[in-house]
């Protein structure tokens, strides 16, 4: 493998938890609401809602629209009719997800070696306001928003490659979704998985076959000691 | 006025000093050039260049492109014929330019107090590369690549608003430039005038009626005490 020039990373589940983060959310806002299945629920209708804009049935729609959309559908399944601010509020809780804990550190570390990005489905101000809160340390956030194609589209991620002007395998992608990172191996970029079991709460994750990937890490503070 | 949310910045002129970089670059690389005159005449270049991508003649070309078009048209005008490697490591000094003195500590109070972004006709990668090395504190990098529209078209100024989901009169765009305040002011947006008289180093800078803009500073800290 060659050294990467430039590392982008997934966000959501990879860099923060989001199903830990949108429980407190929810249960804070909803008592007694089961939080962790509300969680998932809300981001199981993710990808379904992605689709629609990747095979051109929607024009394009930034995240947060599309969270706003499954929220106002998922609302009546776990019994809750919120007011107008409310939802709105508890729409930008994707805006304020809670990082992992090695998360901070191991960027940082990171970051002295190589440029580090981001590579989200995120809207730019989602991941704005996330760094800001968070304390994120990118060197650029990039994302879906910026190259109009969702991720797996291979638009996104060689479009991280064309914005730095370097070859699709000086950029390695870093992910914990097997998938997310199949597509960027397709596209000649480097892949690093981490592993989050905690990603979906108690929820079971199940993993494949993680040797087909350049470099498989329990935390960004190995991922950065492997590279 | 209303509160801005979104302060957004020229980056050239306004964040760093585009004319004392390229001045010292040039005159380490090439002994005996009048280094003063060669960065304004690379500079210079630079509008007509980006008129010819915001009238169709010529297609989305980034600035570091852009940068070298003129680069190679200049270096014979100065009596200089360098090798390709330097001519490539001296088009990238417009990622290394230097902040203005005041700059990182302007930016940093302001950003305990509000979203701030860059709004340059630079590209991604040079913004990128420019905030790792100057530790310039941007909660977001915004750049005319991101719009595929340069300044002073109004898609440019439009977009901040737009990605932040605000009103264009909630975002301020600070520079040393009227004509980019200007344009900004005709799509809505608030508007602050920083002084920047050596930017073009020795030759004087003219300015015309500054009270049209909302706010006027001498740095970026008197622009923060102002707001």
């Amino acid at each position: 493998m060659n050294t990467p020039k430039v590392i982008a990373f997934d966000v959501f589940g990879t860099v923060v938890d989001w199903h830990g983060s949108i429980r407190r959310e929810a249960e804070a806002m909803m008592p007694g609401i089961d939080g962790a299945a509300f969680a998932n629920a809300w981001r199981a209708g993710y990808k379904p809602a992605m689709a629609e804009v990747r095979d051109g049935q929607l024009g394009w729609t930034r995240i947060d629209d599309l969270h706003r959309k499954i929220l106002d559908r998922i609302l009546p399944e776990f019994g809750q009719d919120l007011p107008e601010d409310q939802r709105r509020h508890l729409n930008l809780a994707w805006h304020r997800l809670a990082p992992w804990t090695d998360a901070i550190e191991g960027l940082t570390r990171l970051k002295s070696r190589f440029t580090i990005v981001t590579l989200s489905n995120g809207n730019l101000s989602l991941l704005a306001n996330m760094a800001k809160q968070a304390k994120l340390p990118w060197d650029l956030i990039l994302s879906a928003e910026v190259f109009r194609h969702y991720k797996p589209d291979p638009e996104a991620y060689l479009g991280v490659a064309s914005v730095f002007d370097v070859r699709p395998d000086e950029v390695m992608l870093v992910a914990t979704h097997e998938d997310d990172l199949d597509a960027a191996q397709r596209c000649g970029l480097l892949t690093a998985y981490v592993h989050r079991p905690a990603e979906y709460g108690p929820q079971l994750k199940a993993i494949g076959d993680l040797t087909r990937f350049d470099r498989v890490a329990a935390d960004f503070i190995e991922l950065n000691s492997r590279l």
